[in-house]
């Protein structure tokens, strides 16, 4: 599509598919999506919230996808499926934690991503997603529909102490005294990104500002982002 | 958040979490899900790709959900899945045409569509979405998360024969050679919607920029879209 604004309204206006670089075009930006990965209490989300932030007051269209908005809902459990629909319905969709629901969990939040970055958005995603290979699963994804550098690895790399001793939700405590299985960084692993577009050092809450800083100028670097 | 751009530089900025009417108010826009549903061949993506490149020419931001976009990813069959995962996970998640999986077709639709409208975007969507109650979870999950009014149902009502002429794939003629099973209004039911917000009589395919028009009018009275 090309200039439509210079249509006269005489003209009789044929509808033509509206692809993502029209929509790109009209919002001034590239879609991204800029993946977040990390032990739980990393940091993640702050950092994520201030990105989304600063991407605001530069005008740029955002999404943020986490837990609070796709755990109710695109992700949801099978108690929460069976609210709405039937026992064997919640049992075949709904998600747990064990290997195979945390593959389908990444698989589901790379193909809404992919979605959003052929509107031309930036989705910032806060997600453990601790494995390798479903990170590069959402990666081929998100690339295959568009090209190389739709999608931003950003390593939010907090010890494990230190997450630890943070613990927002509890959940390392629950973790710890078996109340909770498979719980990432204590009874299933970790599988650091071997080479991330991003490595963040996230053992200091002060430095949230400078951290989603960091992000921002390698967006700019890259292109994706005009520089403000 | 407000008047984020009157802040000094000099001011430590404090992330507030940006909700769904910064992303609006930023768009310009209110986030909305436009559902159109109605027969294999009654002119649903002729007229969602009308509306959009209507809404295009109006500087709205938008995206379109269909077939094309949602199959090979979000709603893959386990035909698709299988390249990446294994079988026993593909045949979990994977997609066909049976009740249980048209039902988590349109679940995992509708989880976008929400997400969509927390974006701040108009989401057109152009499935056949045949059971009531399907798309009754659909109203519910968008407009739970929101306001009434999120969900704007469009039936685009063509006679099953004007489709069936029509035939633009080739599938009713499969369907009634016995080739596909489940087919909408051949081998399985349409259930029309009792009280859509708009009804589009379907069967001139001449009247598809009006159709459109129709809708965008709708969305002007009914306050989600100004005026032009």
């Amino acid at each position: 599509m090309s200039k439509p604004e210079n249509l006269s309204d005489n003209i009789v206006w044929h509808a033509t598919t509206i692809a993502r670089r029209d929509r790109e075009s009209r919002l001034g930006q590239r879609g991204t999506v800029v993946w977040l990965t990390g032990l739980s209490g990393c940091g993640k989300s702050t950092i994520a919230n201030e990105l989304e932030a600063l991407l605001y007051r530069r005008g740029v269209a955002t999404i943020l996808l986490d837990g609070d908005n796709v755990r109710h809902g695109l992700c949801a459990p099978a108690q929460t499926l069976a609210q709405r629909h039937d026992q064997a319905f919640a049992d075949r969709f709904g998600l747990g934690f064990g290997q195979q629901d945390r593959e389908e969990n990444i698989r589901r939040i790379a193909a809404v991503g992919e979605l959003f970055v052929s509107s031309g958005m930036i989705a910032i995603t806060a997600f453990v997603s601790p494995y390798r290979a479903d990170r590069q699963l959402a990666r081929m994804q998100i690339e295959s529909a568009g090209s190389e550098g739709d999608f931003v690895e950003v390593y939010v790399d907090t010890p494990l102490e230190v997450c630890e001793r943070r613990d927002p939700k509890g959940l390392y405590k629950k973790a710890r005294a078996g109340e909770i299985k498979n719980f990432t960084g204590i009874s299933d692993p970790y599988e650091p990104p071997s080479s991330p577009e991003i490595h963040l050092n996230g053992g200091d809450e002060r430095t949230v500002a400078e951290q989603a800083g960091q992000i921002i100028a390698y967006l700019e670097a890259s292109g994706r982002l005009r520089a403000s």
